[in-house]
């Protein structure tokens, strides 16, 4: 069982597309923007299109307020490492080589954090990424649909031998294994990272979560479908 | 006229208060957060409290996107400005020697801008303030209510010689001068910040934008008046 | 009535311009460079100059000695604000567009602190400025004059009631408000930045500190132009 | 199949253990260090230790030069996702309850670069972490052994549906999918990390990977018992 | 045969000591600060003081404008180098034992460069420094003067086989090697550093400039003691 | 006498050569890194190569551990000086107005720290430099070898009177004086860096010094020759 989830797109904002995530207390904003002719270094040369992603926790997102990162000069060390996830998440979703040479930047703001931030962020910017696509289309700047599938992702947790979906903060503290799964709409494994800081868990026990993540990521993609065949919903100047 | 303000109180926030302001497609989120014992460096030897402001901009606030101040690695200069007259805004509406030793942190997270962000930001931060002081009231914190006034902002512009209040993004890049207002529930002036790139403005044009400033601002405090009427909203654990 | 104020050129100096400011124990010494061809990003496409300022304190300019910015790594928040008060004030004297793509930067050290530095810091920079468009003219980068006005600043406290102008250190720091007002050499507002933590000031008192200020930016201006009259000192090599 | 692993103490090295590790040509030095009565802030009221985790490459470790973080001022977001890895694993491994209060730090430093650098810093990192609990119970800063199992990690590729162990660069490059085990002697998971950019993969594939990994990790712990069973081999002054 | 060298004191300065230097176009500003029960880390258990110099220059001090180390946000390495020089030779000049826990530093600001400006700094910092000892013992807080010798230091150069002293900008540039020799009152070295990045030099060459190097300085020693001799000329509130 | 060196070329490492060095307990890996296309700012419209050092230690390479400059966001002041003496040392022993557009940089990680790691940076990078340029050769981007002349370093120290050279760490903080010198293969002096601050010494035991390095320094330029005898010794892809 997962919390109940809400996504819900800010139509009057001036990105390509802004969805609210809101599962529990945790609640999200995950934007996509579209930064023409910009691409990374590395791509620099090759003449398609790069997708990645930031995540940042507001400050008082969190029950202790937390210093900004801006504050002390750099991303930190767990920002860095979800915001990568992310990335990685929604890349394969996308075929980028049909993309011109533009990035388009998922960004995902904690604005109020209850457990699996990570994996939420997920399920919202997949939702945003689709209609920055949308856009694209809508004006030209792309003639085929270059979405592959849809990706959505939930947490896990082992506790007292049980295993429990879509932590929230006292859950996820008090969890022996911690464990995010991102699967594509076909079922296939995306990004899977498992930790036993506490107590280590058993290649069953694995086994058991991914068959207890797959309906409740189905679920997920389920409403992203539903929400996504409503049509382009933001102004276009 | 300004435009239609709603303040919308976050209840299941996890800060002291949580505010946010809606001002035509303004959005800002304003927390209060309380840091016991901890207090500036300059003020360790004496033993009352502080109260300072963060002001940020989500990177897609804006048309188009700004880099994050973490990935550049510091605040912006424009931010360090904003934070700084937040901050003394709302010093000015709190008696800090009868708070015991903490910080009181307001921050203001721009979520998207459309113009008066600054401004915008000082009404909504004194109303998760006011929240802030109650529940150190209610949690026997605070014995006496140290709150001196309300105070609120407006910006206002000149363009073509009229003075046009509560300035969009769009009448701000056309304005010839700018300046921003800040004033107690008693009409006198907090600060006052004018600047004229475009065109100098004489001293009596001034005084018009004081007359036109003062009753927009009374209608600000008189909606937060009504707002902290009702009892405290949060939950204390 | 202000401090004696003394502007002496530095004619040996490698600067484009290069004015020593003495105000009371105030010393700041203010430079004018141009940077040819350099615009910031977004004037790139613009084919004209831009003008900024730079604003630092020596690290022993005050009683106790204050940690530089660089071994802070980050420019300090007041040293930012004032900096963009400066570059704002400075901008407004001079036509932008009619200069080739160059920028004009005004480095203000201050050597000694002793009250009042952001305002002489515009005194003196407003004279580096001038120096540097005569040399651009002397040297055929510009044919047109492109200096608007002239702009000086002074700064007023309220103490007891009482208006003072060009406060030292002593008078801010007991000061109940504290306004620094920037006007051009046709009595218009450039900048007008007050602010009353200690005790607002009323619109009434505010009219007063204008009424006041007048006569001693007009004075400061008269100074400037004295100075100026004299032909270009430096050296062009 | 894995490459062969040679593991050598550098006896003379100042660090509580000093490991090199080679695997094919990939080489790297992890060291032990104890800071004693030193703990991150979070642990400042608890009584016992912490451990953590640095990881690093040197510039030219790579076939094509990397810059330093230290000149980027900052470190990677790479480096800090692997050294949050390494730092959670080795956790796993030690009673910290058990520590006095004091910070073990693994510094994994990367000579040379040929793929599965983040497993083999943890199978070094494991060897030289015994060591400095051995010193610490000869030095009589511990009375129990605190270690509770020895971990190991291997990673592993699909290559054109085949699962290949171990790999270098080429490999690494290749891979539809990229595998991180790390397991305790037992045979249980502490952390695992798999990514498909690439090409997804299917839970059964995981299985297989998981089958795999085992026997693997079963005979690097193999090597890391031989080596540690000789006595400690670093002067203590 | 050196630069005509004048020593300033700005009596009005805040600082313990303050001197400006000039020799040809090179000014410098040399304050002393003492900062009271401040000691960096390593002295922290012992019992006595500490002196550290910082060397900065303005940034249009130079013919082409150099941009502020604050804004690229870190110490440049050339000033790294230069603020150690400078330390390590005031070191020599004092027995640190003798000082209660307490830091001087000397802050040398070049506010014009024309070469030499590390040679320089060190002339005029040591009579910023001996003021700061006087001060120390005008207000009790050092009974006995912990002066152990003066210190003063020359620049040398070799061009087309001559050696030149005291090198201003252009000799500096052209020459084949560069040599910079501080020396105690005594006539023994306390730090030399020699480069020849365009030419190498004989050891015998090295003596010829270390003949030549000593009446120099023992001229400017002269100078030093003779300004000493004055009373004590900055106020003491 | 100096400690006995060993020179041991890594031939397996990418780069285009890497030498560790060990003398003692001192241990140093540097390797040499060709950048194409890549100079300086300030050559880059002068068509040819340049080159420079980067100096670290890592953190666990002294006897109590020290920061990552990347954790602590900038590269230390004692790695910058370091650095910038072994690029000065290297670039004077090559015509680089023979090298094409092209940066060469050593690297210059020291493994284990035990005194005189500088010089030994220097004698290491030498015939890693050298390997770059004969790679350079072989692969046909240069056609004339543009080494000038080998160059090697030693260390110095005046204990009690008595010159001592090699200095590992014990003599090093033992030592009144410090003197490192870079000789060239013809005797010839390319840097001198001597500091006295617990002892000053006199220009004759400065000659002493001399007399003394030279022959040490001329016994590792044999050490090198002879390596450098050998043909090119890495694989070229």
């Amino acid at each position: 069982m997962i919390r109940t989830i809400k996504f819900q797109e800010h139509t009057s904002h001036p990105a390509a597309g802004c969805v609210e995530v809101n599962a529990g207390n945790t609640k999200i904003l995950c934007t996509a923007s579209i930064i023409n002719q910009h691409v990374p270094r590395f791509l620099r040369d090759q003449h398609h299109g790069w997708l990645t992603a930031e995540y940042s926790m507001l400050p008082a997102a969190t029950h202790s307020r937390t210093d900004r990162d801006a504050t002390k000069g750099k991303v930190s060390a767990r920002s860095s490492e979800i915001q990568r996830l992310i990335g990685r998440a929604l890349r394969s979703s996308v075929r980028l080589k049909q993309l011109p040479q533009m990035t388009l930047i998922l960004d995902c703001d904690v604005i109020q954090a209850d457990g699996s931030t990570r994996c939420h962020a997920i399920n919202g910017a997949q939702i945003a990424l689709v209609r920055a696509l949308q856009r694209l289309q809508i004006t030209k700047s792309l003639r085929k649909d270059p979405l592959k599938n849809l990706v959505a992702a939930v947490s896990a947790g082992i506790m007292d031998g049980q295993i429990v979906l879509d932590l929230d903060y006292q859950k996820d503290k008090n969890a022996d294994a911690d464990i995010n799964i991102v699967m594509s709409e076909h079922g296939d494994l995306i990004e899977i990272q498992g930790t036993a800081e506490n107590k280590p868990f058993s290649p069953a026990q694995l086994n058991l979560v991914l068959d207890k993540a797959w309906p409740a990521i189905e679920s997920i993609i389920h409403m992203q479908k539903q929400l996504l065949e409503k049509p382009y919903p933001y102004t276009i100047d």
